[in-house]
């Protein structure tokens, strides 16, 4: 990594920007406030209808579900992305999301042969291999495990943003960035686990393997696996969702997604790496001079502003910038947030808890002249990693990858309010 | 609250045990672990369906729910609390939930005219009274102004545990104490909305009215609504659901769930309280002397274990008791844990983020040897406040109340592992 931390780093200044910008012009504009008292505005004049009859009452939705008027807001895959949706993406509405919790039912989803459907009552989690007792747990024996615990983590696909690489091909953070999302967990953690079967003195890796119809193989080295691993059950506080493992999925804090093993039914201790099929020919990094990087766990630090992503229709004045930060290597200490395609910087605001390798919420406001402007934004973690450039990336790493993009994304905000996707250099 | 801090901090002991109890025996058990490698076990040693077919792809569920295998998990009501059910209450199942994020779909709701359907497009917030400037805000407006934040608070009804004054009615934590539910809310800071419209010299309260068919209004004192009250318009990252109020509600955090005012359409500035229904013939605390206790409004320190709450199938050994400990005034500093009935007290372990006004999650592990026990548990909050027993609290407030009861809560395990919600004295 340190590559491309010296990279990300170093202060060289390039003239990049394809088109005119803002220059050092002075930004006006008016606070966002309420408007003055509407005359005549109905909403306010008349009774509305729900003010004036009783509502559904508590009877009608046992389980709650979203408003009617937020149907918009919902998981989207790309149907050229992949052949079929067995082994396809449904990408989180990022741009329709606040703070760092992601909603149980907007958490992306990813599978490489659909969602296996699993009776709890049916599930076993086995442990084998170099241990001094091989062990089988119902959930029930998960359940009276001691040391559970609560942890907030991030979860992003190693191929997040990985189609822009090669430039900009999608447009939207939900696609871009959409391949994250950040819950509460709640498991034992493997450590004792581990513990109880006992590994033996040549136990140096663990293989996660899914009950899907993929069977979802993945090595772990024996430190991480002993450090802070979960077997996670619940997520944000209810039953893990099918889609994302029902009813056990592996945590791997900070690392790639395609390590947090669903469906997990078996553990086995050896003493090295299986070489999985979803660990050499795939979730490999491959260089411009035809070798590829393998086991690229960790989660490089990164940065995405997630509105505004459509028009702005308020017009000229007062803007809120938010997005969303984080890193494989713990909390986000500082995020900068640019307006003219990263000639000038400006620090923004972190908001709510700062958790290791958890979604780190940032603001930044201003006042919109109106004139087109470039918006990026740069993190840097605890671990002083800075987000690079895509260029950076590409000197360092070429474009044959899909995989570990955690380059500095532009928007373009039009004179009408319009965003896009786009590459300055 | 001075009193209520002397009694429960009075270290009084009683003989108070209706029935025997374990004494001093040890307890044995064995280690909860995983069983031996079970011969014969057809979902270890056949392929399952889930192994052998994929499953439904990504495009099944844009907005995702939970397992088939979870249906149990859902709000109830209690029909008879109520004279209909759009004047009552659908518990949270805490008997179900692990951490300390309530997942949307199932905080608990309770409305005083049903659920509010209201278009974001449709909706104002006023602010009006004695203030300089009297605006109105769109929800547009309200995503644009500055100062947005995100925090995690527990939302308690005054009424939660209520039906406990007069002793045990209610059977499980789902309706002695499911009238909480604890989310990140992202909003706007309400000191900076009242700044804009700027508070005349003598505006000291803040009336806030909602739009549904009740009307609902509170009077919050100045001093609170520019400390940390917020507008907020969103739970968990996504819009609030609409019996949680969308497309805004008012957080007051702390302090009793009935103030903390769904679908907020207007605040007014005024110099002294409103005396409005809910907080005269409702929401104040009758005393045993004919008198009423009134703004009684912060949550006092308290806490429920939530695990076992359902038979425990197990058997003896190793067991895990998980609870919930929050309170108005901060984070929760200690929990004690006691399985004979408050004569002995071991310390919890509290696990996960430890925020002002949140829920807290404990866990007390024993080696359960198949004696009746009865469980309870005493929150520590950060000021000093201890939970009170609930004679320590009926000798100073009477039986009259339904609202802020935060005594001690007493499961009886019986040998058969079967839980029920009793009293000792």
């Amino acid at each position: 990594m340190d590559d491309l931390k010296a990279a990300a780093t170093a202060a060289t200044r390039r003239g990049f920007l394809k088109t005119g910008l803002l220059g050092g012009a002075a930004l006006a504009g008016s606070l966002a406030s309420g408007r003055a008292m509407a005359e005549g505005d109905p909403v306010i004049t008349e009774i509305q209808d729900w003010n004036r009859y009783p509502g559904d009452g508590v009877d009608a939705r046992p389980y709650g579900q979203p408003s009617q008027f937020e149907s918009h807001v919902v998981r989207k895959n790309v149907p050229w992305l992949t052949s079929d949706t067995i082994s396809s993406i449904n990408f989180t509405p990022l741009h329709e999301l606040e703070g760092i919790i992601t909603p149980n039912g907007l958490c992306f989803e990813g599978h490489h042969a659909g969602i296996a459907e699993i009776d709890r009552a049916n599930h076993r989690l086995m442990i084998n291999g170099l241990v001094d007792k091989p062990l089988v747990f119902t959930m029930a024996d998960l359940k009276r495990f001691p040391g559970r615990e609560n942890r907030v983590y991030f979860l992003e696909c190693a191929a997040n943003t990985g189609m822009e690489w090669r430039g900009s091909q999608l447009n939207g953070c939900q696609y871009t960035h959409g391949m994250i999302h950040c819950v509460m967990y709640t498991g034992v953690r493997l450590k004792h686990i581990l513990e109880e079967a006992g590994v033996k003195a040549a136990g140096s890796w663990v293989l996660a393997e899914g009950a899907d119809a993929s069977a979802m193989t993945r090595s772990i080295p024996m430190e991480k696996a002993l450090d802070d691993c979960m077997v996670a059950f619940a997520m944000n506080g209810e039953a893990l969702r099918p889609e994302q493992g029902y009813p056990i999925r592996l945590v791997v804090p900070g690392w790639e997604g395609n390590m947090w093993v669903k469906w997990l039914r078996r553990l086995e201790v050896g003493d090295q790496p299986w070489q999985q099929r979803e660990e050499t020919s795939k979730y490999t990094d491959l260089l411009a001079n035809g070798k590829a990087r393998r086991f690229t766990w960790k989660m490089d630090v990164k940065s995405v502003i997630t509105s505004p992503q459509v028009p702005i229709v308020h017009g000229k004045g007062r803007t809120l910038v938010s997005g969303l930060a984080w890193s494989g290597s713990g909390t986000i200490k500082r995020v900068d947030v640019s307006i003219d395609g990263g000639r000038n910087w400006h620090a923004a605001r972190i908001d709510g808890p700062s958790l290791p390798m958890a979604l780190h919420r940032f603001y930044y406001e201003f006042d919109w002249d109106g004139s087109e402007i470039f918006l990026q934004s740069r993190a840097i973690d605890e671990s002083g990693f800075v987000q690079p450039t895509k260029d950076q990336l590409r000197a360092v790493r070429g474009e044959n990858s899909i995989y570990h993009n955690n380059g500095i994304q532009t928007w373009h905000v039009n004179k009408d309010g319009g965003v896009e996707n786009v590459e300055i250099s």
